[in-house]
């Protein structure tokens, strides 16, 4: 793809005839002269981008920030930030006629291959924790890939890695350093949602780093372009049990109790040896972020707040970038007034623990039996 | 909402402080003037509308329909094309000072009204059949409702519209014409997304036949505004197990086994008594379309070719509709090179049964073990 010696012209695969596909022209292919794609009609067939940026009044209230952003990337054909990435990837592939793909994933990157690669007609190859949440296997088999669960995600990331260069599969790994290209246009949509301007925070989970290097990458073409003055800061929420970043930012050697990743219900953060080390720690600088993590118990009533205030069911790994936002904002990193955006990285498969409301059967169904059970209820 | 005598100020509730609530402007409010809502700022906070219009390369090879589309309800923010009624009403709820939204609902259209309560926040009031799937219930909890299991969807509907009445409460039921009007805009993104052009052909499930019904009254206002010179064949679906609109359409008398609403895994089409009889009969007489019905067995084949074939993940009650295409499609009711347009009303909970890919564990994780495990499968 950033290959000068690519061959320009469209090819005609049997994974995507021409004839049958209509080109997209919206979502992340709006940008498309600023990614590392030749022009042409584009074949990936799903919806990819344009994602909702979300001003969300009673959560706004409950959190007392008035500037309060989501950028709610649960919308995604897969339900999360990692499609835009797998579009990119698969559209190239399939012009240059590959007709595999493979990525290894702690979850949402996993799915997001599949249901790519489905789409497309081409076969996927994923690597996933043993551990994996089982909503999400069931819908990589679902789509008819080949899904190996693997000892750790590391293990499976040098495995896909190895196979992509062997057997010149499409290479759909963060360590790709094409998908920070395809996020980037994450922090272009806010640009534009926000009325051509960027706000001053900007807070993601990080795992392996590429959402949070990704959305750096935007920001600074945008300046580039001088569509903006500055950059917003860029805060990154790990998980307390897991956040070698969070050592590293510190100065600090990480405990074995930094470096579980079997200890977070987020998933998406159980990366104990990221692939964009350096990057993170240097985009925060430049921004003057901050690197911050979040306890489990924390991100579990973020899950709840966020629910319960906006009506979004999200993934463990989303829910801590908003944990991290109220623990900036608890100790004055994030300011009242800062016009804040929380990248909402995923959907929940399954609704977050601790449902906060009630279920009770109702027979019969009658107007009396309502007003009984709702008076019988502890106030 | 429609009564003229309402109070067209926009009203300041505890529920929707305009203090912190940015209007919108997109999705249905695009069609503003053509919805039952006085002017004024939108303070209904998620992203409702602009579905995607998908050319699924892959499916239609698969289904030698060269120009079928789907229309992705999925990607609405609870995930059903349930969510457009529930913003129109809230909105038009909050404005009116109501605190309080009720509905009865096989499943979707309940999810749908506590995450929109949840982002109003409004108090949501549901009831739904005890044999509702967990997933939903636990969404509905989730976000803070007031969720009660009654013995069949009929016995909630009537419940729920009497405590509407009682209570002065928002009622978000199908039975509520409103709904319809929220629907019709999905007729509206079809013509725009084709290119300022009506489909040959549209298809849908039908329970309640709200869908059908709105989406008929979209495309005849789009007549009526000469923006079309016809209107599409609307062709309804629904469980052979729970027919009964199909056997009033032919004019038999149904035998129990064809109003049997345990019977079928499309909670959404397990209406015995559909509030939408007459109008739906009128709407498929009218655009000289069918109303046909699919196995069980059809349908869950239809769930897995979506999956396989086109990456989406939906509903019993959105593969009916596409196995209902393949029904038409089989016995020249739809030709082939009829442009269709099949509604995929709601996203899955959980993975279609009988996932096509394969999984397996593989320790090492080394080249060399994944060809072994590659070469040790049957063909």
């Amino acid at each position: 793809m950033c290959d000068p010696r690519s061959d320009a012209r469209l090819q005609t695969t049997s994974a995507a005839q021409p004839s049958r596909f209509v080109p997209q022209t919206g979502g992340i292919w709006r940008f498309m002269e600023r990614l590392p794609l030749d022009a042409g009609p584009i074949h990936f067939p799903l919806h990819v981008g344009d994602t909702p940026l979300l001003a969300p009044g009673m959560l706004r209230a409950a959190a007392d920030m008035p500037a309060l952003w989501l950028k709610d990337e649960t919308s995604g054909p897969s339900g999360s930030c990692k499609d835009r990435a797998t579009a990119l990837l698969l559209e190239d592939g399939a012009r240059r006629g590959r007709d595999t793909v493979t990525t290894a994933s702690t979850g949402n990157a996993a799915v997001s291959t599949c249901v790519g690669a489905a789409a497309m007609g081409m076969r996927a190859v994923v690597f996933v924790p043993a551990a994996c949440d089982s909503g999400k296997l069931e819908k990589m088999e679902a789509c008819g890939a080949d899904v190996f669960t693997v000892d750790g995600y590391a293990a499976g990331a040098a495995l896909s890695g190895q196979l992509a260069r062997r057997f010149d599969w499409i290479d759909r790994n963060d360590a790709n350093p094409v998908t920070l290209e395809a996020i980037k246009t994450v922090s272009f949509e806010i640009w534009e949602q926000l009325g051509a301007r960027v706000p001053d925070v900007v807070v993601v989970s990080v795992g392996d780093g590429t959402m949070l290097s990704g959305i750096a990458r935007g920001f600074r073409e945008l300046r580039e372009r001088h569509a903006s003055l500055r950059l917003p800061r860029l805060i990154g929420i790990q998980a307390a049990v897991c956040r070698p970043l969070v050592c590293r930012w510190r100065g600090e050697e990480p405990a074995a109790e930094d470096l579980n990743p079997h200890a977070t219900a987020a998933e998406g953060l159980a990366v104990v040896e990221p692939c964009e080390v350096d990057r993170t720690l240097a985009d925060v600088s430049a921004t003057s972020g901050e690197l911050l993590s979040v306890t489990e118990a924390q991100i579990a009533q973020a899950a709840v707040l966020l629910a319960t205030k906006s009506g979004l069911l999200v993934d463990p790994a989303a829910a801590a970038a908003f944990a991290g936002v109220r623990v900036a904002r608890a100790t004055g990193i994030i300011r009242r007034s800062d016009e804040t955006v929380v990248v909402i990285t995923g959907r929940s498969t399954t609704a977050p623990a601790g449902g906060h409301g009630q279920r009770q059967a109702l027979a019969p169904p009658t107007i009396e039996g309502f007003e009984r059970a709702i008076a019988a209820r502890a106030p």
